[in-house]
């Protein structure tokens, strides 16, 4: 359902941090929001991502002096209401995070769960500082994932929660490779395991290990004297890797960038429980599947801008994941368009 | 996964009004949720709810004095925290809701979409008068499934979101029914129309009118000199059967104990659009599957009871929805759980 259209003035500014695949993803899902505006994409190679951004240009009627450098802090610091962080989560988001909290409302797709609960109190600390209000640790998984895990538990109390992603293209795990020394590009994909999906539903709830519902495959570009040290790098990389069945393919920068024009992704929130005096079952089942995972991360990024966007305007500050906001914070929609259309 | 206990001074006090099918589905899920605890059944026929109630004592071991006749108001009114209100939508909710919320933080499952906006602003203005918190119209449609269609429509700008149900039992349907004049028993189904799910699966997002997406199928058990205007008046009720292909059958009340054994009932909402530059798409659906049908709105009326006195704690009154609720208030784990195993 088309949204009302916004007076330019009352649009939310936003600022993309980090101009690679989701922040491009970023781009497009502001275009078709119009209640937002693009006024700022603030990164480390100017050059680069102006480039870049002429070639996405189609898209968006905005000219490109709205690309600053990160490190001209005053060119930028009040040009959007809210930024939205597009780095990585293993090397980038930890510092920038932090870092733009100091300056903007802001989002960001944090995907490293194990350290999820340090970086939520961290940002928590640094944006009520700030007056700021930081979203973090949102996209599909954590993000939309996260949601229907929490739903779900609560509508099927005890429940068991089985959660398998793709086949797809893991972009955290795929910025993860990038990072180890020497690798020149890398892609990493998801592949669940469909023996463990078929022991699910039959409603068991069957205790399976990571290694057990999925397995990763990476391809990697690197020079031959150093792929056998970034294989072993790669397979014990901990949180990422190391708990996984891991393959690790050496290929070349041609067939890298034949392999990184489609990224689709997609995965599956399953619940199995008892309800009742143990008589009954229920099931619940999220789904999703998307034809290009860095447009899909992009658009649920940019409805939670609008969610942090009026929780500041409320004078809300802190950190908040997608589990502290409600639904109709993210909508485009007026009260009384849920309240008739949707409800 | 299994919440922590709650101290008996610190669980949340229940009651139920109207001691149905759902009446019975909210006391069997109080006895699943530990921080919860059933203090009040309130009742038109308090005969008739006890002896209903000792036959379903073995889920929970509460003594059957906590029932009490919905005139009798000193004898029930600051007994409970929250009340959930079980009535049908079509007589009952439009004067239990304000009645009650008079007295108690109240959950209903007001399920009449079209009067939703009405009920809302009704229940609003009455509920803030009181000082009191009202969440309305939830269980899983309108609920999980309202929320669903507000979230896909968010993450897929311009979607397209269709809701089938079924097969299974609506007790919506099945209330209106049996309030016809004549009608001493129904039961209603709601049959999905295989050839819409497949053309919406195909991704066209095709304009589907209701008759086109759900047959509905009546049973009723009524004397035979009645059931020629039985017919017609149920064929032409607005809002519940006039927009439909709705069959009706006259079956013995035999026949009809036993379908009402067994109350099953599922549906899902799919969501397809364009996403990006209109190169890609992206689909998200949502199913769920319930062996029955009041437990599972059981269920979900329980945790919105725990918002429900999680807002009223805050200070907050008026009438909510489930998309004005952040999903952590209906989650019986703490934040630091959540962040730690859901996100």
């Amino acid at each position: 359902m088309r949204p009302d259209t916004t007076d330019d003035k009352d649009k939310i500014k936003i600022a993309i941090v980090g101009y690679g695949n989701v922040g491009k993803g970023v781009q497009e899902a502001i275009a078709r929001n119009p209640d937002m505006t693009l006024t700022a994409i603030i990164t480390r190679n100017v050059e680069r991502t102006r480039k870049d951004f002429l070639g996405n240009f189609h898209t968006l009627k905005i000219p490109c002096n709205t690309v600053y450098d990160i490190k001209d802090v005053d060119s930028w610091k009040n040009k959007a209401d809210v930024a939205i962080l597009c780095g990585g989560s293993k090397e980038d988001l930890p510092k920038q995070g932090p870092y733009f909290a100091r300056y903007f409302n802001t989002v960001d797709s944090f995907d490293t769960h194990a350290n999820i609960p340090k970086y939520f109190n961290e940002m928590n600390e640094i944006a009520k500082a700030n007056h700021s209000v930081s979203v973090i640790s949102t996209g599909w998984d954590p993000g939309t994932f996260s949601l229907e895990r929490v739903l779900a538990d609560a509508f099927i109390p005890e429940a068991g929660h089985y959660t398998f992603w793709g086949p797809g293209v893991s972009q955290g795990h795929s910025d993860a490779i990038r990072k180890v020394k020497g690798v020149k590009d890398a892609i990493q994909y998801t592949i669940p395991i469909q023996e463990a999906i078929d022991r699910v539903r039959e409603g068991g709830s069957p205790a399976l290990k990571a290694k057990e519902k999925h397995k990763r495959d990476c391809y990697v570009v690197a020079d031959k004297s150093e792929q056998a040290r970034i294989k072993k790098e790669i397979k014990t990389m901990p949180n990422y890797f190391s708990d996984y069945n891991t393959e690790v393919t050496f290929v070349t920068q041609e067939k890298m960038d034949k392999m990184k024009e489609n990224m689709p992704h997609g995965g599956f929130v399953l619940t199995t429980g008892r309800m009742g005096n143990d008589r009954n079952k229920g099931m619940i089942e999220y789904r999703c599947q998307w034809d290009s995972n860095p447009e899909a991360t992009g658009n649920i990024l940019v409805a939670h801008a609008r969610a942090a966007y009026r929780f500041s305007k409320e004078g809300k500050t802190g950190a908040y994941t997608i589990l502290d906001i409600p639904a109709a914070y993210l909508s485009p929609h007026s009260k009384e368009t849920l309240l008739k259309d949707f409800m």
